[in-house]
């Protein structure tokens, strides 16, 4: 699981610089921050919709899928403004004092 | 980085079955799906601000802060549904044909 | 402007029943509940990116428009359980203890 | 019906130049933009939810009372960049063909 966010986030910034109508990512950079932070409101809307139906149905499915666009359209948001992947899961380690890549690679040295 | 996302899945697992008074998650828990989902929602529309205004202010420190935010309580939803972080990381790794979790133990077992 | 709302509710119940084909409104209704709460997250979201940018342009108009598209959204969503603008209305006049439908008719009596 | 929004107008008016500690309103504005808009999209979530409990329940008091909330806030939010009510309801008019305030007032000139 570890490289996955890593790698989405090369991802993410190939396809920042790409030709708009190259894909969708592209597409979503050329229209702009306010389109990409619809995308995130939508997302979340969804994510929360299949959380209530996920909670009578006992089926998750529809509920990882809109959790996984709304990480993803967030995502795109950072890397429009210039950021990674990193800068979240650090601040999530930092939070809540868990072994991240800084302290990884520090303990790696020794 | 590799780990934060699983870590983090394993803290908030413990602390779904703490008593509610004993941390936040255990609260959010206590206080059912809804409370957990108005938490997801208040969370992107605070993403949502901080990225307007971190394209004027050229400062990304909030928008990372409450995108972690953002995660965190979806984490959280998805936990109290039965859901580890990993799900979503797969069906990332699925969606971009990223090398992930179950990809990377197979080609181990080789 | 005192009826708008109200008339607005009649247009709204008419096209309720109506063909799925024959008007947008049907057509949500069609859809169901979740279609139509997303458009009121979606409204909400564009919203709030208007307010951000009236704030910043000194020009309203976007934002009046968008949150017409949030009301009425949520007067389809209403519409779509059985309630009428007017139960938002009596909310509002009751919360902020304001003269509404109910007591300018008694006044009328008199 | 018909004035409630118009006397929640003047109300909001009052209550936006009061001293922030006199009124919810007023610390609102004191807060200043991002935090009313904030409020907007809680209130949009709740409406959400709300909708999908009375979907199950069949009981719609919570959803009117959220859907209130949420006119509310958007109002306090179109009241902070110098916007009324009446915006709202002349584009809806507009947009529906309805007859509203200026259409009433120039036939009464008649």
């Amino acid at each position: 699981m570890s490289d996955v966010l890593k790698q989405l986030g090369e991802v993410l910034e190939q396809r920042k610089s790409a030709a708009p109508d190259s894909s969708y990512v592209a597409s979503l950079h050329a229209k702009g921050l306010n389109k990409i932070l619809e995308k995130v409101g939508e997302e979340a809307t969804e994510t929360i919709l299949a959380a209530k139906d996920a909670k009578l149905s006992g089926d998750n499915s529809e509920l990882v899928y809109e959790t996984a666009d709304l990480w993803f359209h967030s995502l795109v948001a950072l890397s429009h403004l210039g950021e990674k992947p990193e800068a979240v899961l650090n601040e999530l380690a930092r939070r809540f004092d868990l072994s991240g890549l800084e302290e990884k690679a520090s303990r790696a040295d020794k």
